[in-house]
C-alpha cells in the first residue's frame, strides 16, 4: 500500500506550498523534489490567497518564528482550511517560550489537517490547550509517553497527529499506528523532522480527509526507509543526509513493498 | 572562447551582492565560491547604497519575495543602474500570483543586464507588460515556445533574455544564441536555476554590456557542463549536487573546449 | 587537552541559540549537532529573554544584517550579559558599509566574550573602536597583520578575540595562542567561518570565562582538524564540506590527540 501512495503521489506531483523556517528550506526543498513532489516556499501575506488557492498542500513550521511570519502563517492556514486544502503543521520547540507556545495553539485552532512534533512538543500543546495531564513529561523522548496527549489533541482539534522518535506513532483520536522505519543518526541532521513533515503535506495532497492517518504513515515510513538505506552507504550525519536524498528519489517497489514497516497499534 | 571567460572570471574574482530568496542563499553562494567569484548575500536598505558600490554585479531573485525585500531590490537595482554595474533578474513563479508578476515588471522597469527564467516566467512577464501574444502558453516547458516572447521583452527593456531548459536560449532580441549543455535531474535539485543565475551576474561583471549576451552563455554552459559531469558520479540529486559544486571548481581548459555546447541559433 | 574538551562539550550537549545570517543556518546547525551540541536558530525579539535564559550560550553573527535581526542581536547580547552566559560575536564584513560597522561596534559594546573574525574584519573593528592604528590593512590575509589590532579590542572590550586565517591567532589582550589546524579550501565553502564561530560558543558554554581563551582555540582547532580529515576524502569544495561535518561527527581520542596544533605564541 506504500508503494502505490507514492507512485500516486510522484504521478499527481503535488505543489507544496512552505512556510517554514530559515534553517529547513533547503532540505525541506529538496526532499519534496526528490520524493516526486513541487515545493514552493512562498511567505509573503500579499499573496496568500492567490498562492494557497494553486497549491495543492500547504506545510506550515514554527521553526525560525516571528510575529510579521505568524501573520502570513495564520492568514495560509485560514485560507486552506476555506478552500478544503490539507494542511500540516509542525511546532517547533513548542513549549520552550511563551511567545511559540501560544502561536502554536493559535495556528492549532485554524484546524490543520495533520500536526506532526517529538513527544516533548505535543505534551506543550496539549497542557497549553488545557487538556487533561497525560503521565508524560517534557523531557520525554519515547513518542509512547505523548500518546496520551496526541490522541487528547487530535479530538479535540479534530486531526491527525503525529508523535516522532524511534517508533513513530500516528493517531486521529481512535486509532493508532506505529511507524518503525528510521536511524537514530537522523536525529544528528538539522531539519530531518522539518522535512518528513513537507513530505506528509505531498502525500495529505492526494488522500481526502479521512486517510490522512494513512497517508502521514506513508510520508513517514518512506522517509525512514530512505534514511536506512542512505545509513548503509553512509559515514556520518552529512553523508546519510545525502544518501537519504537520493534513496528517496530510487526507492522503488520491491524496496518500498519489503522495506515499510507500518502496523495498527492501537 | 568558454574557457578564456571562466579564466577570466576567476582572475577578476568579482564580488557578486545577490538579494535572492532563502531557499537559494547556501547552494548559490558555494556555487559562486566553486567558479571562482565571491559572493555577498546583503538586503538590508540601509546599507545598499555602499554594498552596490563596492560590488561588481549583482543579482536580484524573486524567489521567497516579500514588500520588505522588494523595497531593497528595487534600490538595488537602481544603484546598480546608476552606477552601471551589471545586475541580472530571476523572475522567480512570475505569473504565479498578482504580487509577485507585478513586483517583477516593477524591477524589469529599472533596467537588468540579464534576466533569466523558465518558459513559463518569461511568458508571464511578457503578457504582463502587454507586449503582443505569442504561440506559448503558460505551461509550457520548451524555451522555444517562449522564444518569440524573450525577444519582445529583450527589445522593450534592453536587455539579454535567457530561457532555460533543456536547451537554453539566449537572446538579446536580434541575435539568438543557444546552449545545449545540462542534464534533465537538474530539475530535480532545489535552486539549481537561481544558482546558475548568480553565475551569469559573474560572468557579466567581466564583460561590457554589449557582450551579456556571451557572457550569459559560457554562464549556462559551464553550469551545464559542470551538471554532466556530476551526473557521471551520481546516484540520485544530492550526489549530483555535491558532484556539480566540485565539478565546476575543477573545471580545466581541455573540458571546458571539448564540452561546451553553444551555437548561433537565429 | 582538545580531547578532554570535545568529551565534556559532548556531555554536556550545550544548546547554542544562534541569530545568525540565512546563508550559514544549514552548515551552522550541521556543524553543531555533528560536534554534539545543540542548536537553536531563534531570533523573535519576542521571545529573546526567555530563549537564552534556556540557552548555554549565544552565537551572534552579522551576515544577512537588517535592522530588525540588530535589535534582536542587541536584546539577546544584553540578556546573556545579564544572565552572565557566554556569547560569541561574529563581525561579517564589518567595514564594507558604515551601518554594518556601527552595528558591530554596538554588539561589541554589549560585551561578547568571544569576537571572531578575519583580519580585515578585526582592523575595522579596531579602527571604528578609535583604538591606535596599527600596521595591518584592509585587505590584510595574513592574521598576523591584524594582531595588534586584536589585542587592542580584547583589552578595550574585555573579551578573547580571534582571527582566522591560514594560523588563526587567539588573544585575550595578553597571551596569544595560534591554532595551524585547516586547509585552504575551507575558503571555497560558504560560512565555514560562521560554524566555527557557532562552535566556539558551543566549547565556551562548558568553561568558564577564564578559560575562554582555551575553548575558543579547541573549537577551532578541532573544526580545523575535520577539515584536515575531510580534505584527504575530497574532490573539490563540496565533498570537503561533506566531509568535514561526517569527519567532526567521528573524531576520536587518538585523532584528537595527535593533530591537533595549537601552541603558545605570544
Amino acid at each position: 500500500m506504500a508503494w502505490e501512495a507514492l507512485a500516486k503521489m510522484r504521478d499527481a506531483n503535488p505543489l507544496v506550498q512552505c512556510i517554514t523556517n530559515f534553517v529547513s528550506m533547503d532540505f525541506m526543498a529538496n526532499t519534496l523534489l526528490a520524493a516526486g513532489a513541487s515545493p514552493a516556499m512562498a511567505h509573503a501575506i500579499d499573496e496568500i490567497d492567490e498562492f494557497v488557492a494553486i497549491a495543492d498542500a500547504l506545510c506550515i513550521n514554527a521553526g525560525t518564528l516571528s510575529p510579521e511570519w505568524l501573520a502570513s502563517m495564520k492568514a495560509a492556514g485560514a485560507r486552506a482550511r476555506q478552500l478544503n486544502k490539507p494542511w500540516v503543521l509542525d511546532p517547533v520547540a513548542a513549549g520552550a517560550t511563551s511567545f511559540r507556545t501560544s502561536a502554536c495553539i493559535e495556528l492549532l485552532a485554524l484546524g490543520p489537517s495533520i500536526v506532526r512534533g517529538n513527544a516533548s512538543e505535543i505534551l506543550a500543546l496539549s497542557r497549553a490547550s488545557n487538556l487533561p495531564p497525560t503521565k508524560g513529561v517534557d523531557s520525554a523522548h519515547d513518542p509512547s509517553q505523548a500518546l496520551g496527549a496526541a490522541k487528547s489533541l487530535a479530538e479535540k482539534y479534530h486531526c491527525v497527529v503525529a508523535v516522532s522518535g524511534a517508533v513513530d506513532l500516528v493517531t486521529d483520536g481512535t486509532r493508532v499506528v506505529s511507524v518503525s522505519n528510521g536511524v537514530p543518526m537522523l536525529q544528528k541532521i538539522t531539519a530531518s523532522g522539518c522535512s518528513v513533515t513537507a513530505l506528509i503535506a505531498a502525500f495529505a495532497a492526494v488522500y481526502p480527509r479521512e486517510q490522512h492517518l494513512e497517508a502521514c504513515a506513508f510520508a513517514l515510513a518512506l522517509f525512514g526507509l530512505a534514511g536506512e538505506i542512505g545509513m548503509s552507504k553512509a559515514s556520518g550525519p552529512a553523508s546519510l543526509r545525502l544518501q537519504l536524498i537520493d534513496a528517496l528519489h530510487g526507492l522503488d517497489q520491491a524496496t518500498v513493498s519489503s522495506g515499510v514497516k507500518i502496523s495498527e497499534a492501537s
